[in-house]
């Protein structure tokens, strides 16, 4: 383990991969909004919000989603007694091809957004470079937001809903929810202390209904990157969460981490597990999509935190970065996982 | 004009909207590559590499991105004398669905990534963020990236080449372009000093054949919080530069600067209607993409700011976040766009 003092700058560079924090943005509010299935799984009772009527009102599932975006967000600058005029900046992206889930609904709302890509990574893709505009001075109160819908995905990455496919055994179910953390300053309340982002990594998986296989290997590469920057082992963090890698991805990693000398499953946890029932609700390898981990982190893991029950937590979302069209052109499918380092 | 220092932050808020660096990153390498068509314009010289089979030899038009991307940033990093490995952190993205230009290349090359998404903004986005990421201190070499391709440019968002479609007189052509930037630490050299993230404006534009008016109002609305945060007047400033504004959109800035009080026509010029000669290469109201501003900024101005042909230039690459589906569904196309302030 190495640390390094970036010229003046404020972070400290751990290693050759983590940065380190040193004033680490508070969460000051934060929200999750789910739909009917996610109503019904084991985490029912951590949503702020959730929506027996999928459509939320809207005439189409892709406005559906950006009216479920709006309320997670609505829902956590509430809890953080800001208004929108407050933010500085609001970091966003999520699975609707030109993020318009996210871009939609934030137009001329009159905070500066930056649009972010990083699939269903993007909840601590965004938490990230949050944390970094934080660090840097420039920003004291800003938001990161994602969400997914299984309806708009679905269409969009597979087979339109009407067509009634069969869904293999490795398939994930996109989860329709969405979540938003509000980061600013305070005495006390869950902190980002560390952030490590991903590297794109592609092991020549070409199955697009076995997404959980593609992402693994770039959530193995980035903890292994996080455990040899700073010199910690499984042992001296408390919770290891990722974003969605399901059933089929979290064997994996657990396989992945125990070859490389960091073994993590008696504390690795996934989103995709966690959010749904998987034998009463039918979702087959597990839950996935943006809203996956943002649902589960800002509703229920965030809970776990202020109530004393987490202390600490490595929490990665996964990402399969697919194109149908590069997949149709006999691509394989990339992964990408951005670690996020919180603590009570 | 106020300024507030944010906590023990480095880079210090200025009025509601700009953010000024105190460590400003130097530009230590930069590169632009082109296409046939952007060959043949009045900037074809300050291209670092021009394809006149923009196939690049690769079997797809995405793929053929996805090369001249990798182009862009082996020739950058080469004027930096950096090589891959050296830098801490890639940010990058492109129009094509799920980013894939810039995924794909960026798969097993060992580098962290942070996806962006801000459609033609992209090339000041990923500048911003890359400053951002600078001035906190956790990164001190890193690189800003993105490209276009007409090709799959026009069959993603609008007809297959094959149709043939006519063209009105307000579209704009894709550039087949990517640029790259270096950013890193040096005793002299172009510095990013200060940084102005856009906000998402849409007024109501439903025409996928007129980005200009769709773009302009972001962009006025970003170089009118510039000048009031800032107390400055366009004369204060050297050159304004937008991205892919042409012919249209270019006139409609104008006409908001000066309604707004801060008139910017006789320093204003947009990439769009430098990459392209607009009556002899009958490219309608001129060029866009996000190669458009990124390959006129890596190449043609950085060059112009090294030489001290331009000493201070405000550049906002400008983006219609546009969804084919979104419009399908009457939805109207927002705009935004992200100022970075460079000085020689």
């Amino acid at each position: 383990m190495t640390t390094q003092k970036g010229g003046i700058g404020l972070a400290v560079r751990v290693g050759d991969s983590v940065i380190a924090l040193e004033r680490p943005p508070v969460i000051i509010g934060h929200a999750a909004v789910g739909g009917r299935r996610e109503s019904e799984g084991p985490l029912a009772a951590d949503f702020d919000a959730v929506f027996l009527d999928t459509s939320f009102g809207e005439d189409s599932w892709e406005k559906a989603e950006s009216a479920m975006q709006r309320e997670a967000l609505s829902r956590a600058l509430a809890k953080a007694s800001l208004k929108t005029g407050d933010l500085q900046a609001i970091f966003a992206g999520d699975l609707q091809n030109q993020c318009t889930a996210s871009h939609y609904h934030l137009r001329n709302i009159g905070v500066p957004t930056i649009g972010l890509y990083g699939a269903c990574s993007t909840m601590t893709e965004s938490l990230m470079v949050a944390s970094v505009f934080m660090e840097s001075g420039g920003t004291e109160r800003v938001a990161a937001l994602t969400s997914s819908h299984f309806c708009s995905a679905e269409r969009q990455f597979r087979f339109p809903l009407e067509y009634g496919g069969q869904r293999t055994p490795t398939a994930q179910w996109t989860a329709t929810a969405a979540g938003a953390a509000i980061l600013g300053r305070a005495e006390s309340g869950v902190r980002i202390t560390e952030v490590c982002p991903g590297r794109i990594v592609d092991k020549g998986i070409c199955d697009i209904n076995n997404m959980g296989a593609c992402m693994a290997p770039a959530a193995a590469d980035t903890l292994i990157r996080y455990f040899a920057s700073t010199g910690k082992t499984p042992q001296d963090v408390g919770s290891i969460v990722t974003g969605d890698l399901g059933y089929v991805g979290s064997r994996l990693l657990c396989e992945l981490m125990a070859e490389a000398g960091y073994p993590i499953a008696d504390r690795h946890k996934d989103c995709g597990l966690m959010i749904y029932d998987r034998e009463r609700q039918d979702v087959h390898a597990g839950g996935s999509g943006c809203g996956c981990s943002a649902g589960v982190l800002c509703g229920h893991l965030l809970r776990q935190m202020e109530s004393g029950n987490i202390a600490d937590l490595l929490i990665m979302s996964t990402g399969a970065l697919m194109s149908p069209t590069l997949n149709q052109q006999g691509e394989s499918i990339p992964g990408v996982a951005h670690l996020v380092h919180l603590q009570a």
